[in-house]
């Protein structure tokens, strides 16, 4: 096997050492799960992904889904790999006993799903989408609605999409117009145009369930009058199904994922399209923005497992392709080197383990966050919250914006054979480009992490994160890290408060540019610090051992923390002096 | 029109009055020009790119070539653009009279092609191919094989091909092992396999002819063993062609520049190929190296244009698409915007500009380079060779690697549509990432820079580039320039000239690695400083103007000294303390 997509031993330190699983599995709610159910969950789905998996994806991109007669075809590998997912429980890892699920905490659940989101993003997607629409239903739904649909889809009879998306109104969700008007039996008649739907049909499942946006006739202009529905492609009718007026309008063509489909949706053309709302009237981008959340976590969790498939290549492709000489002995009489001894293949290979890696933990992390965050003692769950929400942007951006830089490198260090499709980087750099888009592009969360998630509750999310990464300096500090490492963390975070602070006080005082001018700017400069926080928590694991893949680390760390986190600094100068080059340029300027 | 590729307004400032055409139309070689005949040749291909290059751009991408029966077609349309291509003069423009050419000023034919490049790489990509050739064989070529190609390829009846890079060898030319040997008439027979070789069969013209690199029989190992030889698909026989077994092995499919064929083609498998050579015994590299840094700065013009004409693409999208509401006006009673209103997209934009616009006026100023120092006044011509010398593979670089990340943007601002291949940015980024690649990958170029360019002949080159710089910076400062930009770049070099000093030094001692491990650092470092010089002589230029044409490239010259100019000195930094996480890493450390 020549590529792992994901690395064993790391996984296993990360779960050992960095960020200790034991420590969740300490948690009430998980007390009847033990670390070798856990390894025997994670041995299934890594065999699973390498054997079963992997070998499908290139076929998968190749061939893509078709659309004929209204009809959607995924790639025939994709009908024999569903069941055998589902048969895996990935649909319901982490979900309750209740709905059949094992309860397994979120953060095994995560590194399963990586493997496996390493493998094949586009099976993932749709076992993602699946298990999230499932999940809203759960949360929200009344009884009848989940009587309906719920089972069926955690057992992957039916799997699901979410809707959310019109042509004209893009990620402003307050503009859409797919209307529902009530029918007098708890049911609506659903009328409008979606797109990018991923997933939206295909001959694998019997049926599949549109969690779909949409206003009650009446409701109000924006984004207070949108409620959520189930709407399925067949109905439920007396045991049976019959056809639910919802049609595939168009098969777009994806510069990657191009395993999944992703359509235009139309639904009621013929005025004959059912929906189940779920929870309140009004209250749908309230219940959408929950699983949103999860979706970006989910999101970055794909974007880390694809810069890991594609690295791991890279480092295949270095050790065994031979082309020039050492610097120092370049007679034509010595022979060639593999290309992994020319230190600029090794600077290429180490800035993609440090963003690959250094993703991974941080997922891992926010994981982690969510199983304390719902399990923990009451009285601490509240904090637990308001880390992951400040945590969210950065996990969804970094990997998607770094991964992609990631596997350009994978790209590069195959050379010309890289710019070929016989070569897998490209692929994963055209699948990897997606994740800067999908749930709120990298403009979005920028704002979403300065306008709202580190000032939101007294900066209590901003707190809660400054007092983790402090714990985790004094820990490396004990451990015996270089200190310097441990005060260049320190710094960037004052930094950070100091400056967060500036920018808070400009929005109170309806300086809404002053504040979110460099909202991008503030984001990359809090990845990079919060990436550093990974990597010092990383050294401090591997402190004190001196064997390969310690060093490996160390050095992974000490370029991290020479190269990227000293750009904290002059990022947050751009944010605190206004830089006002773009801010103030006339549109017609350009 | 909604794409014009490049801006013309753009254009004409840099003629008129940031490097000013009429300095070189003062050379004595140039007299017989004058600026209204090179606005006509402008002119005429600014309109071909236009009218009729451009639309058949997305074809050439979708249908690609085919390879059938050993033989390749390209394109339909790139049969018939071929001739009209060849009439307008681009195959000979800058090249003497002596051979049916022009003589017109490098910097007058670079701005043609950039409009050319825009439009089509695939068929630029020919044209280059055929042009450097023939070129070739112009500078080196002994009367015989001038008379068999010289005039055919010039006149576009046959095109031409640079067969360098073999399967086993790649970059490392010195370990090929294509084999020449003498037949006693003056010809060799030639064995071996060429890879990547780019319009190496097509049904366009009625012969091809590889420039290719062989080793004659007895010839030393290494690079000092290498010739070049003419290698034409069908031989001149009595006014005649017979087939000369040159066989197309392999059709490689491409990430991009999909218009053009990329091919493995094998040289005497029936042991009846032949070559004449070109050049003296054992100078192949020498030969290939004059014409590889021409090559060099045509690619660093095509990464510019690629990346300029998805830099309009996105401006023309950014205005038309509306979507959101302005930041401080939320409500949903407000219509939504264009999105060039929100600040993050004007932030891409006028990012996405400073590369562009950057990178042309570089570009256009090292064609300048090549036009002194082959006419100026003889006592100064070795000056302009050395500066250009040191611009070339920042030339190359900048345009490539900045130019890839801003073609993403111009994805990232189509957003999700963006991500679909109904819209082109997609396309301009596969094609743009070649550009990192071919004709010496980045890495190369920064061990060229750095290990060659700025430290040899007593740092002439060095020396050259600073002095320029200077007197730009006193330009500047003569016309009103806002001082601290200029005192950055004057800080910058004065820091470029002391690393550069110290990294030579340990070169001198034999620490190969301390001086060459970090040349990726100094090639960026060296790259922001010479775009912060060209937006310093644009915003001279556009001192004193308070039109919107000049506010917006004041815009962006401010944009690039408060964001990338103060990159310098921590990458110099890096290069200086020899930061050693990846030099000293053990390859089994990954």
């Amino acid at each position: 096997m020549s590529n792992p997509l994901i690395d064993d031993r790391f996984v296993d330190f990360l779960l050992d050492a960095v960020h200790p699983l034991d420590a969740v599995l300490e948690l009430a709610a998980y007390r009847e799960h033990d670390r070798e159910m856990c390894a025997m969950y994670l041995d299934s789905l890594r065999r699973f992904a390498r054997e079963a998996l992997y070998p499908s994806y290139a076929p998968m991109d190749v061939e893509q889904p078709t659309f004929e007669g209204g009809r959607v075809k995924m790639h025939p590998r994709a009908v024999k790999l569903w069941p055998r997912l589902v048969e895996l429980g990935v649909l319901t890892a982490a979900r309750s006993e209740a709905v059949g699920g094992f309860e397994l905490p979120r953060v095994v659940s995560l590194v399963g799903n990586l493997y496996l989101m390493a493998a094949n993003g586009s099976m993932m997607g749709l076992v993602g989408l699946t298990s999230s629409a499932a999940h809203l239903i759960e949360a929200f739904g009344g009884p009848e609605v989940q009587g309906l649909f719920l089972d069926r889809m955690y057992r992957g009879e039916w799997t699901g999409t979410m809707a959310l998306t019109e042509p004209q109104a893009g990620s402003s969700l307050g503009d859409l117009t797919t209307s529902a008007t009530p029918l007098g039996d708890g049911t609506h008649a659903i009328r409008g145009s979606k797109i990018f739907i991923s997933g939206g049909d295909h001959q694998i499942t019997g049926n599949v369930v549109h969690l779909t946006l949409a206003r009650i006739d009446g409701a109000p202009a924006g984004t207070r009058g949108i409620s959520l529905f189930a709407v399925p492609a067949r109905r439920p009718v007396d045991g049976g199904l019959e056809d639910n007026d919802v049609t595939v309008t168009q098969l777009l063509h994806k510069v990657g994922w191009r395993g999944l489909p992703s359509l235009g949706i139309a639904f009621g053309e013929r005025g004959d399209c059912r929906g189940w709302l779920v929870g309140e009237p009004g209250q749908g981008l309230r219940a959408m923005f929950q699983m949103m959340n999860e979706a970006r976590i989910g999101v970055g969790a794909q974007a880390t497992a694809t810069a890991s498939a594609a690295y791991h290549e890279a480092v295949h492709y270095a050790r065994e392709r031979t082309q020039g000489r050492p610097l120092a002995e370049r007679g034509p009489t010595r022979a060639p080197v593999a290309i992994i001894e020319h230190p600029d293949v090794r600077r290429m290979l180490l800035r993609q383990r440090a963003i690959v890696e250094g993703a991974m933990a941080l997922t891992l992390y926010a994981a982690r966050c969510a199983d304390f965050g719902r399990h923990d003692a009451p009285e601490r769950r509240a904090s637990h919250g308001l880390l992951l929400d400040v945590l969210t942007p950065i996990v969804k951006t970094f990997p998607a914006e770094y991964g992609y830089e990631s596997c350009a490198l994978s790209l590069q260090i195959h050379g010309g054979y890289g710019y070929t499709t016989e070569y897998p980087p490209e692929a994963w750099l055209r699948d990897q480009k997606l994740n800067t888009i999908h749930e709120g592009t990298t403009g979005i969360q920028g704002l979403d992490l300065l306008g709202r998630k580190v000032t939101q509750k007294g900066g209590g999310g901003l707190k809660a994160l400054l007092a983790v990464v402090g714990a985790e300096i004094a820990a490396a500090r004990e451990a015996g890290v270089d200190e310097r490492l441990c005060d260049a963390l320190q710094s960037a975070g004052e930094r950070i408060a100091a400056v967060t602070m500036i920018l808070g006080a400009r929005g109170m005082q309806g300086d809404v540019h002053g504040m979110l001018g460099h909202s991008h700017d503030y984001l990359t400069a809090m990845s990079l610090y919060v990436i550093g926080w990974q990597w010092l928590a990383i050294a401090r694991a591997a402190a004190g051992r001196s064997d390969l893949f310690a060093r490996g680390r160390r050095a992974a760390a000490q370029y991290w923390f020479a190269v990227e986190v000293p750009r904290v600094g002059p990022l947050l100068d751009l944010c605190e002096a206004g830089e006002d080059s773009y801010l103030t340029l006339e549109p017609d300027a350009f």
